[in-house]
């Protein structure tokens, strides 16, 4: 693996009291004094590596990548149909890579078409939607025997996941299939009563391991988000190749030279200062879903009742999602004109803004009206980028503090990047809210609910639910 | 039209102090005492309908429903594509239709398959994203010839789609045909300086209205939402029924029998007791895009800076889409755990949830393992309403306060309730929170700043602009 350096900056000087006033920007000295409290968290982050801590370990495992490879040349070989069966951390990853390294209309495109997909059609069914389910069968139909099936769930008993690979278990021997034929499961073999992994050993199924260290928000770099990748046709030792790199720049002792470190230093300091919800705002369609990833890792990572000393804190900013340049025509009212209560993170791919790039398109080859000239000798690349500045500046001018990540393009590698940036970025973050960063107690809760209500031994439904139960049915 | 009643019902009994305490619930005196307040905006709302404000009026314009019904006939005959041109309000509304209503697969069935496609494929491009756009013509490659274009814009000049436009029309002559008999122009002649219209009178497109007193974000009900529903085979009368239903239903003077009015004044009292975020999660993967065009209505109606009186206000909540169950393995820990800043709509839908309906499938038909046995025996439907009423319960029990809205199942005739009840909602939110719900100020400046960046005659950009876009070239 080369030792490459990050291609992903992070530009903060819209956040900062020269761009965006006093009120409501952050004087430089702030941060500076943040220098302590940030060498302390890598301290604490670096001590745990490997330890309990692992997803920065991940881009090590070559073995791991090679056995993925392999298993997608051979599912690449005979499948139609490569089908994700996971929740949450489990599919968020797999969404993410999908679409932003696949063509935008891959499931669409015919294997014989100029755009040549020469990759099975991907699904990733995150929700026990009868609807859904019924109609994901329709879809496949009379394609069974060329259907792949991964199974993902950590802990080996997620009741959504446990339901589905039921389903399709059941579905593949109906219809006169073997399922190890077709069923891969990705799963943690060291999980307290593990039912996926025990079935999987006893009936043969091949089997990928999640590391025990690396928790299910933090697993898109481990065989959870690999192998679809891979089955996509998608370079994942490029992506692990820039998770790498990335790891090697936010495991520097300097704080100054971590932009994971800087970047959550800047999100708590707002946070303190009365802005709890952070937008990521990426101007490339491709990079959309990445919002559901990063805000699924925000929010279960520092959405905290508990504090590290067993105090009730009740903190975690409120992660949101937008599109550009969509949601200037949606939600950005509000950004720019509501309560200042927001900090906007914009991601900008130089690739798509450059005109004249391989990937661009003129708008208009013909003169067109008076009205729209402005418009018909320019290209989608550069209305882009003249929108993502204005954006830009529009929120500087009033007074909404944003940064903006760089990246020369969307590819695996700069995937890789992000994918480390942001789980640094929200380790760092756990140790400035002092609260765990890795685990997730708020929705046991609901889950103990759930398995009472579905008559699990051992589990009791709340008052008030079975009551609201009998009178639903 | 029959006049039949709502079907939609608002359950609130979780927001108030006995369900989540007295720190978190509301008292049921503080609601009634918002009597006042609401009869005012009541009337408020009903003087200006039809004047200014006519999204209300749309379910009664027969003559257009009939012109679209007509319309789609004939393009569901020859188009094997129907592309929706559009951003935000023109986009949002179509994309939760047809995610609501059409086969969650739609584009991919093919038209003799069983699950028999009978619409042609349909596109919502709602970005200018080089990469979008080109991989957009590369799907439809050599089918240009049956592709039909809708470009809606209300304005008829918004950038992003009028570059659209340009670019399609071009690409119709290039390829030998005449764009008028490929593209559909949905617009509002009376705006001024609305170049798209000029143009499509000129070159004989045909052209659908938006009235002049919807704006986008209120226009799913009009021709921008009801073409692209019908050329998908949606029966718009049946949606436009629901909507007239509800419309009887929200424009009672007695806001206790108005769901809408009730639902606007306690996000309201909330809002006023540090709760500025508002969360909608449909128990339907059917609805999940429903929040998106929820989160523009909402954001740009209430995320305002100037009050009615020309004071500054700086007001706004802040909404946020989340779906069930998926997102209980995601942002639910932070809604559960995190700051008391949250209140959580959840939608549910009768029909999925009960074990036996039509649509429900069975997890598996044998016996299983036993520490699965609790899931083997059920449906998909009573598991996700197990999780469901488990989350309610949860959230009540971590005193998070949380409505529900029930429809009894996701059709043309509840979907025309939902548009039109958040629309009510909204209108009695502006009244509330003192701002004008229906314009959008905020986002002038960006524009501004676009047009200035792109060349356009008479536009300036921005300080610190220029200097960072000759640095990107």
């Amino acid at each position: 693996m080369a030792r490459e350096r990050c291609a992903l900056a992070l530009d903060p000087a819209n956040v900062f009291a020269d761009a965006v006033g006093e009120k409501h920007g952050l004087q430089r000295a702030r941060l500076d004094a943040m220098a302590d409290r940030l060498a302390e968290a890598h301290g604490l982050i670096q001590g745990r590596r490997g330890k309990d801590v692992g997803f920065m370990e991940l881009p090590r495992d070559q073995e791991t990548a090679g056995r993925i490879k392999r298993k997608a040349a051979e599912l690449r070989n005979w499948c139609a149909n490569f089908v994700v069966l996971g929740i949450g951390g489990s599919a968020l990853g797999n969404i993410a890579v999908h679409s932003a390294l696949n063509h935008p209309f891959h499931n669409l495109l015919p294997t014989g078409h100029p755009a040549r997909r020469r990759a099975p059609r991907i699904f990733v069914l995150d929700n026990v939607d009868p609807a859904l389910m019924a109609a994901f069968l329709e879809t496949v139909e009379g394609e069974l025997d060329r259907t792949a099936f991964n199974i993902i769930t950590k802990s080996g008993s997620t009741a959504e996941t446990m339901s589905q690979f039921l389903f399709v278990r059941d579905l593949l021997r109906r219809n006169g299939q073997d399922p190890a034929d077709h069923i891969i499961v990705t799963t943690d073999p060291l999980e307290k009563n593990n039912v996926l992994h025990a079935i999987a050993e006893r009936e043969g199924y091949f089997t990928l391991t999640i590391p025990h260290n690396v928790g299910g928000r933090f697993s898109v770099l481990s065989a959870v988000g690999l192998l679809g990748a891979a089955v996509g046709g998608i370079d994942i030792s490029e992506m692990l190749s820039g998770a790498a790199a990335m790891d090697r720049q936010c495991s520097q002792s300097d704080p100054a030279a971590n932009p994971a470190a800087v970047y959550a230093a800047i999100l708590h300091l707002f946070y303190q200062r009365g802005k709890p919800i952070t937008v990521l705002m990426p101007y490339s369609s491709a990079l959309r879903r990445l919002s559901d990833w990063y805000c699924q890792l925000w929010a279960e990572s520092l959405g905290k009742r508990d504090g590290l000393r067993a105090n009730d804190v009740f903190v975690g900013p409120t992660p949101v999602g937008a599109a550009g340049v969509t949601d200037q025509h949606s939600v950005m009212q509000l950004f720019q004109d509501g309560p200042f209560d927001k900090v906007v993170t914009l991601i900008e791919v130089e690739q798509l803004l450059r005109a004249g790039r391989a990937r661009d398109v003129r708008i208009c080859r013909r003169k067109s009206e008076e009205e729209l000239s402005y418009l018909a000798g320019s290209t989608f690349g550069e209305l882009l980028s003249a929108e993502l500045t204005a954006t830009r500046c529009a929120l500087r001018d009033k007074q909404r503090p944003n940064l903006t990540l760089r990246v020369p393009a969307v590819s695996a590698r700069t995937l890789g990047e992000l994918f480390m940036f942001f789980e640094y970025a929200v380790a760092f973050s756990g140790c400035l809210y002092g609260v765990n960063a890795f685990d997730q107690p708020g929705v046991e809760l609901g889950k103990k609910y759930t398995y009472g209500l579905m008559g699990r031994e051992g589990y009791e439904a709340p008052e008030g639910a079975r009551r609201e139960r009998r009178g639903a049915r």
